[in-house]
């Protein structure tokens, strides 16, 4: 008799992006003709032009003449992009990795839940409260959670708060912690931490033995010099730190998506008798038993990324959502709303007036100006009394809807 | 303290093809200047030629030019497709399933790992020996294989023989069992079931409440008539099959991959308690949290595949591929080996001769005849003795290989 995995009964009926879609569908259906504006985007979607699509189109055509090969030239032309990647986002910024400590994913989304099956079910993780459901619901579905408790929060997990009362600045907790993820800037609030800050977070996981999961997803947002874009810039971490990126966030191309995981070789987790194992190695095995390789258009198009033309206008497509984002939050505050976030990341976190709950300013915004914001509350219970703003949009859709209000 | 997942401990150092890829380039700096022939591959690497290409270009400047989008386009053309492939791989075949029925994914080597994830880690699961390793794998890693015992087999596994003294056809157990994989045609036997056979799984299936999951990779190599493509061909399947469907088989575009697993609404697993409940609706909760859709371009491709003129491609590179295996075929035989498959699969599974060891043999080939086979004993325990000729190849490397024997 087949028995089913009862962790995945614990998941809410639908996820919080599917939920705002179903709503959005109604308001469109009772209300036509209305424009709908979507400030809740967590994507980029702007694809990069010129040379970067003639050479997707060339290695299409490399493609169809069967001269690309899975066995031998993507293995190839995957180590050249590696070492690409570690001189122009690492070593340009003092730090030096080596091409072993790089893994090269065609799903950022998934690679978060990938480096979780490396550990094992009785770690006790911490998140920031609010942040990125699909971290939380990874731990669910792997039965790492725990079970949910009457407020939202889940038994096993340990909340970080990071909120206006903390000025968005969680503590290191005083109890057990195995694995935490520090996502920074931080999705959904937008905030990050100083140097000094991120510092003390690797001085405790080095002194505790704790992995630390740092989402840099966000980390072509950083434009203050005294925020780290890698977690190591610091001190120590490379002995205790996994980073992932992805390059969803700046080069959306719909769907063909790659990013990384850095699992440096010093980083380890601990056999129940206490022997330390390299991440590194165990990753390299599933790998090679799990993953089929990033497609091969995928790979032409962040190759085209790492030359000069890919970087500049990357540059001006994060600058393009950093003004989208300055618009919302000049407005958001002009009007007496408290925010936070927008300085090195495209998302604004924007207290609800007068303590409504999250739904309900979302459908006020929804129902009474055409506006589609995400509840802040879908991240996490943390999350009740916000919604995120999102500057993933067009300028036009940005400057219409902020005169709306 | 961060623990790790101890279940990934028991991973071989080296998965078969790393292993195959490692001996031959050994092979290739002592022998500089020989000509090594490849039939060890799996996949298909012929891509599908004029409006398929075209069509690729196309959705790629439509990509560009941001009218593609993931939250509409995708979604919508997925369900398009969805119902064109049920109109042509299953109604055309007298197979009535629902568009709910059906899962596209983009990486269908994951797909069989997705279903586990979906299921208890105390299932008893069931496998052809041999069978294909990843599936093998997948139980080791997500902590359902056991210990591996002395004989190479995994204690938690039930392992159903698949070799010349029960003609290929694997009876069935007698000891319990709540899931079985049969990949029919068996990767790497390249044998199947009749009709016949495979109904009587399904009826065991029904009478024990087993989960069947089909692995139909390799459906569009099925030649003979009463030799089903689909496990639905049989009455009563809908109830307690998933099938898997993989294009990488058939129309190799480097790893732009798609697949689709289908799920009918009655298939179902028990709780603890004993409540059935629809992996339909559960896999559905896992793909909204975990699943970002198909890649726009790996769509476009799919979609291309389901024109009259994709079809009749595919058919072609499948005549292809089994000519290959024919020519094979012919040539073992002629030289009085021993050897199954070939009929309705591209792979030929051969005996070796004298009882020499599979890696013994695979050396041989290497070092005497520069051709590069599969070790039988890689696949499972009960491929010791055998190794995997593949019609996965150029036709004149198939004709100048065989002409070296």
């Amino acid at each position: 008799m087949a028995l089913l995995n009862e962790d995945y009964l614990k998941l809410p009926e639908n996820y919080l992006f599917t939920e705002i879609h179903r709503k959005v569908n109604i308001y469109k259906i009772t209300r036509p003709g209305s424009k709908v504006i979507h400030l809740d985007a967590g994507d980029s979607n702007h694809l990069l032009q010129g040379e970067f699509v003639e050479n997707f189109h060339k290695n299409l055509d490399l493609m169809a003449s069967s001269q690309a090969t899975k066995s031998t030239d993507i293995p190839e032309r995957t180590k050249v992009l590696e070492q690409k990647i570690l001189k122009t986002d690492y070593e340009s910024n003092g730090i030096k990795l080596s091409v072993d400590d790089i893994f090269i994913n065609d799903d950022p989304r998934n690679a978060a839940a990938d480096v979780l099956e490396l550990l094992s079910r009785d770690n006790i993780i911490g998140v920031f409260d609010p942040s990125y459901p699909a971290f939380i619901y990874n731990t669910v579905m792997s039965g790492r959670s725990g079970q949910k408790m009457e407020d939202g929060r889940w038994s096993n997990l340990v909340y970080l708060p990071c909120n206006a009362e903390n000025k968005f600045v969680p503590s290191i907790p005083k109890e057990r912690l195995d694995v935490v993820y520090l996502s920074l800037p931080n999705n959904p609030t937008g905030t990050t931490l100083t140097t000094e800050e991120l510092t003390k977070w690797v001085k405790y996981a080095i002194d505790t033995h704790t992995l630390i999961i740092y989402d840099a997803s966000h980390a072509h947002y950083v434009r203050q010099k005294k925020v780290p874009k890698s977690i190591y810039e610091i001190k120590g971490a490379q002995k205790v730190a996994i980073e992932l990126r992805s390059f969803s966030k700046t080069t959306g191309y719909t769907g063909t998506n790659f990013g990384f995981t850095i699992i440096p070789s010093d980083v380890v987790a601990y056999t129940e008798m206490g022997k330390a194992v390299s991440l590194n190695q165990l990753c390299r095995r599933r790998q090679t038993s799990k993953f089929s390789g990033i497609p091969y258009l995928a790979l032409s198009a962040a190759e085209s990324l790492y030359t000069p033309e890919g970087q500049k206008q990357m540059r001006q497509i994060a600058d393009y959502y950093m003004t989208n984002a300055k618009i919302i939050k000049d407005k958001l505050l002009s009007i007496g709303l408290t925010v936070a976030g927008g300085d090195n990341s495209p998302y604004i976190w924007v207290k609800t007036p007068d303590g409504v709950s999250s739904w309900r300013f979302f459908e006020q915004m929804l129902y009474e100006k055409s506006i589609v914001c995400t509840p802040g509350v879908g991240f996490c219970p943390g999350g009740e009394g916000y919604v995120r703003f999102s500057g993933f949009s067009d300028r036009a859709d940005v400057e219409e809807a902020m005169s709306r209000l």
